[in-house]
């Protein structure tokens, strides 16, 4: 008798795997301090280059499979060259992967089979801000950020509602979008 | 005489362009409203993928030149199968993009010739809270973005250091990290 077979993955998740990192992290609360990293290069203009190699996490340094490598860019009406999407964007991808992650380990988690999951991000953003002509209430970031999930999953629609609940209140990103952050920046200078 | 000449593109920025974008904004401010938007689909397991195509802005729908697609998933210490960097790290290439852009332009329009800039960015985040295992006070997010900048510019330090505190006071993206912004989310369900 295979007991966990019929559910041992699900949705792409190995629930076994999950537990078993839950467990872990119970035994031992010190692996879950990670730190997460990237390298930004100037390319020319507002074009910009990051790179995600490593990371530290479960005690120990830790490399990614891949490096990938993404760029950010204003387009044309924003006096950029349009590369790449600009820095806000990332923001909204962020909000979305986020989600439909903590979603997808929730509905394996609670044995809820997922059929699709998408969503659009849209983010409202008065340019006044950042370019210094806005009054003083007109922040330089987005003024709100509307997330719209379309979910098909093997589950009545208050069960799906919860699992998305559940997502939002454990989601990192969501928690650093509505609540904010620290931030600090210190810079090296070679001067001539 | 050609009294813009020599300074008409710096640091690969068109100052006549962006002097000119900052009037038209003067003159009509409703071209300054933006809105952004990003598509996610869900792949498997953490593994989501999402596109950037068009925008609003400039009182119109708009186009990138080329759509993007990036990918984000957890590491496989984090139950994932590592496609991609995980949603999170999108923010410390938004927040490194975002002041880089912001440098370049404010040290344009100052005339400040820049040799190069990097900088590198650590977040620190503790996954007991979005593991549900922690104690109210850890939170879900980052529990401290760190930005560091390396900067060879033709300009004395001081005045470098004055470039990138003017970035930092007009980064949208400094300001969503910093202080929040709201998000709203909805669903539409298919259940069966």
């Amino acid at each position: 008798m295979t007991v966990n077979a019929p559910t041992a993955h699900l949705n792409g998740v190995d629930r076994a795997t999950l537990f078993a990192t839950l467990d872990a992290v119970k035994a031992q609360p010190e692996i879950a301090k990670f730190q997460f990293r990237a390298s930004n290069t100037w390319m020319s203009g507002t074009h910009s280059r990051s790179s995600f190699a490593g990371f530290f996490g479960a005690t120990q340094e830790m490399e990614h499979r891949h490096v990938t490598v993404v760029d950010a860019d204003h387009p044309v009406v924003l006096v950029g060259q349009d590369h790449a999407p600009t820095p806000v964007e990332y923001l909204l991808h962020a909000i979305a992967a986020c989600m439909t992650a903590g979603l997808v380990n929730v509905a394996s988690a609670r044995r809820v089979p997922l059929r699709s999951v998408t969503s659009t991000v849209e983010g409202d953003i008065d340019l006044l801000g950042i370019l210094g002509l806005g009054a003083d209430e007109v922040r330089n970031g987005y003024q709100t950020i509307r997330v719209h999930f379309d979910i098909d999953a093997d589950a009545d629609e208050t069960t799906v509602r919860e699992l998305l609940e559940q997502s939002r209140r454990r989601s990192a990103v969501y928690d650093v979008l509505t609540n904010g952050t620290r931030v600090d920046i210190d810079v090296a200078v070679t001067a001539s």
